[in-house]
């Protein structure tokens, strides 16, 4: 089933000397099959490939657009347990896992499929013409959003499915109309080729464009640099580390042509916890966080990395009490070697930096590849000075801060850097006293949750996945939810433009009945 | 009225030791007022300022906003004749486009304070809870655009007025709810300081924090870097040279925290000339062209600088009449002895490359500093192979290319760098036999016109303006009419908030009346 090979468009293709082996972390192996890199010729045949496909592709309706993407998803359920196997062998995580995530993917690809079946995301905009209009008539305008051309999207380690091959990424993008070449995350290569053949058969089924997706295998960065750097490609998604997104970030805007990048990277997504909610509901909220903290191992971009509360015998009893919680909690596998090497490596770093005090650690046997959670605290104003204590440990981790009272809170909150989500938790009201504080967190934030957790990030238009450099390189636009779309697209006008040569989302007669601007009123009606 | 200093927020300052002064070409003189440099000081105290403001700024209402933007329009037609004398002598421009370009100004601070009024703009989405929903619980989450903070605004030599002090960028980085500093064109210093005194007044007029606005003065590149570089400017605006705006672009993502720039740069907007279009109504179109290439004196960035043909006698005629009807054209004064010696120097670099020819030129003698107009022509391979002939020539000044053919004409358009505009000129259904010419056309350029000309950018929601790179850094965004307020802000999630903290627009009850999507639904209802 699996072949380790390239999908350069719709071939098979092996022509690169650089092979590899994916790694099963639970039995902490090797998994059996090879894998070829992409060669330099396979990576420019496919994007010479997507760039003749998108010529058509760009034009294909809304319609095909969401056979094409509801075939992916079946295609990807039609893969069954065999899929859910290799992603377990591939990831170390359960099988229960997988099937979440798959069922996370599958909704993505209808979610998209519904959007541009329905047609109005392209923000039709029609301003008619006023021919009397003195001193000089105006024009008739039509505005709507195009796609840009062929995209390159990164697999993420940490979600081998959902931001993966057929992930969010690469659904909102071929949803906008745009190809989609995919560097496949050498973690899970398998996963990625058995997704990738869903595609291809999707693809070939509903009869799109051969080059509207290739998969491309790599060990390294030199394929993910090269795919970077070629001037038909116009845009890049990726989901992983500050240091690999802002790499691409700044290779993408050295070249002659910059394009953009939508790197979702590091987050430690801090947690106020405000006294009174503290003394009352201590017990509830370390229960909460215990769990929030290493679940899937703290290997996701929302867990809770800092948790920020002003110094009290309630805030020393509740970290007591989560200390007592966490430690109950079974580690569970991380995704590879070298995602435990660097959480071990980070987690060493904090621990030896002065005024860090670890207060709760899983120190049992675990088997090969487990992640050991850990919290430690810190003062107010040690955390303040020194922000190494600000960067990311990925993994089942988190810092608490003791602050010596509101103003000291208000100041740490203000330096923070950009972060995907920042919760509040608050007692009746008590979130009033604060409000220059959570003003100041909302300011740093992607998304800020109210007395719940950041991990489960929902899919739906109200979501927004992304926030203030370094959480992403572009804040105004979502990861995550049908407004994903926006990132592969740019609007165009079309001026006094012939009704034949008009997309029909702008022609007159409103043909897909979608939401329109016309003439600053938004109408289903035809002209 | 003009005092050569810089507005800090609402304090006129002059502590720099740099002076300079502006220039009249018309009368081919320095102007007698002095103006200081903003220094290191001033500049960090604007940013300081302008950091303070958009704490209490961000969270104004929609109608606070709106009064303040009604008051700088108020004031700036407060300054009368004073306004215009001084835009007339810092800019060579007349007295009727000083008024029009006060009336597009005005238009657009009018526009923006009934945008911010009405409200549906910030784009409020709506997914209520399904505390039911299995296997987990669905949360609350609410979704709008917020300020991303104080923004940099490049005046443009171009344009004293629309697009500089109180021009597009400016007013929609105000509505929006960010704070400005503008960086004053040196070339239109006095205008800047009259038109900063506009806003400053309204500003007070309307209890605006102090710091919502400052006007600083520069000579060089030093105050314009120094405000890039600030790490608490969150994004900028800027509108000129293809370098320029390089240059800007490059600084603000090699930042620690990398931030937009939106640069509006250079475009030589091609234009396709049809062969039975041409045969039919060559005397029109050269007509059409010869005032559009000359339109004040080709200051625009929608000048037509390209015009794309296939090699036949109609073509030949057209390109003799329109030489015969560009000369006829009385020339007129450019913006600086700057603006001149550049063109002078791009015309001379474009006449003296290999198969060049020059059609027709201006050559009466002229008031110094007037642009002499100038056409010249080239066959289509050779423009194909020499990049240097698709540079733009900033004035009064276009290049016609000769094809071989249809297949010629379609290589050329495929190779074309990015633009703001393109246009194509047709006669009855001639369009349908060049479908895929004009495909991919649409696809290198913001703006495509049938059979009208690119000079001329309409106000209103359906103008994009901006285009591939090097047309703008972001062709996902335009600098004219609403849409241009996108630029300034990010969306933030709330999930959970409750109803009194949550800004207005989210609340259940649609105080504003504004269009929201609840649970996939546009609607004015409330919850």
């Amino acid at each position: 089933m699996i072949t380790g090979k390239n999908y350069i468009g719709n071939n098979l293709s092996s022509e690169g000397n650089i092979t590899f082996k994916t790694f099963n972390p639970k039995t902490n192996t090797q998994n059996d099959f090879l894998f070829t890199e992409a060669s330099d010729d396979e990576i420019n045949q496919a994007v010479q490939l997507a760039t003749e496909a998108f010529i058509q592709y760009k034009n294909t309706s809304g319609i095909k657009k969401s056979n094409f993407l509801n075939a992916i998803a079946d295609e990807i359920l039609n893969l069954d347990n065999d899929l859910l196997q290799i992603y377990k062998m591939e990831s170390g995580l359960t099988i229960e896992r997988a099937i979440g995530e798959r069922e996370r993917t599958i909704w993505q690809l209808r979610m998209f499929a519904n959007l541009v079946k329905e047609g109005s995301w392209v923000d039709a905009v029609i301003d008619t013409s006023q021919p009397e209009r003195k001193p000089i008539s105006k024009p008739d305008i039509r505005k709507m959003l195009i796609p840009l051309g062929p995209i390159v999207v990164f697999g993420a380690s940490n979600f081998p499915l959902a931001y993966s091959t057929a992930g969010g990424d690469t659904v909102s993008a071929l949803a906008s109309g745009c190809p989609v070449i995919v560097k496949s995350h050498p973690m899970h290569a398998g996963t990625g080729e058995m997704v990738a053949s869903a595609i291809i058969k999707a693809a070939k089924k509903t009869e799109m464009p051969n080059g509207i997706f290739s998969n491309l295998n790599s060990s390294g960065i030199e394929v993910g640099v090269n795919l970077v750097k070629h001037p038909n490609i116009k845009a890049v998604g990726f989901t992983g580390s500050v240091i690999g997104g802002r790499a691409l970030f700044d290779l993408a805007n050295q070249r002659k042509e910059p394009i953009p990048v939508f790197a979702e990277m590091g987050s430690i997504n801090p947690v106020i916890l405000l006294p009174k909610v503290i003394r009352k509901s201590k017990n509830k909220i370390a229960k909460i966080y215990s769990e929030s903290i290493t679940l899937g191992s703290g290997q996701f971009c929302t867990n809770p990395g800092l948790i920020l509360g002003i110094k009290s015998d309630d805030l020393t009893n509740f970290i007591q009490i989560l200390a007592n919680e966490i430690v109950k909690i079974e580690p569970s596998c991380m995704l590879h070697p070298n995602i435990i090497g660097n959480y071990e490596k980070n987690k060493a770093k904090i621990k030896s930096q002065k005024g860090v005090s670890v207060k709760a650690e899983y120190v049992n046997d675990v088997s090969k590849n487990f992640g050991q959670q850990v919290i430690m605290t810190v003062e107010g104003e040690t955390f303040f000075k020194n922000t190494t204590l600000h960067q990311e440990v990925f993994g089942p981790f988190s810092l608490i801060v003791q602050c010596k009272n509101k103003e000291q809170l208000h100041e740490i909150v203000k330096n923070l850097e950009g972060q995907l989500t920042g919760s509040v938790w608050a007692d009746n009201d008590e979130e009033i006293k604060y409000k220059s504080i959570i003003d100041t967190l909302q300011n740093r934030v992607g998304r800020i949750i109210f007395n719940g957790v950041s991990t489960g990030v929902e899919v739906c238009p109200s979501m927004q996945h992304g926030g203030p450099y370094p959480a992403s390189t572009d804040s105004r636009f979502t990861a995550v939810g049908i407004h994903s779309i926006k990132r592969w697209v740019r609007p165009v006008s079309f001026q006094n433009w012939p009704q034949k040569l008009l997309p029909i989302e702008l022609r007159n007669e409103n043909i897909l009945k979608i939401n329109r601007l016309i003439n600053n009123e938004l109408t289903l009606n035809s002209i």
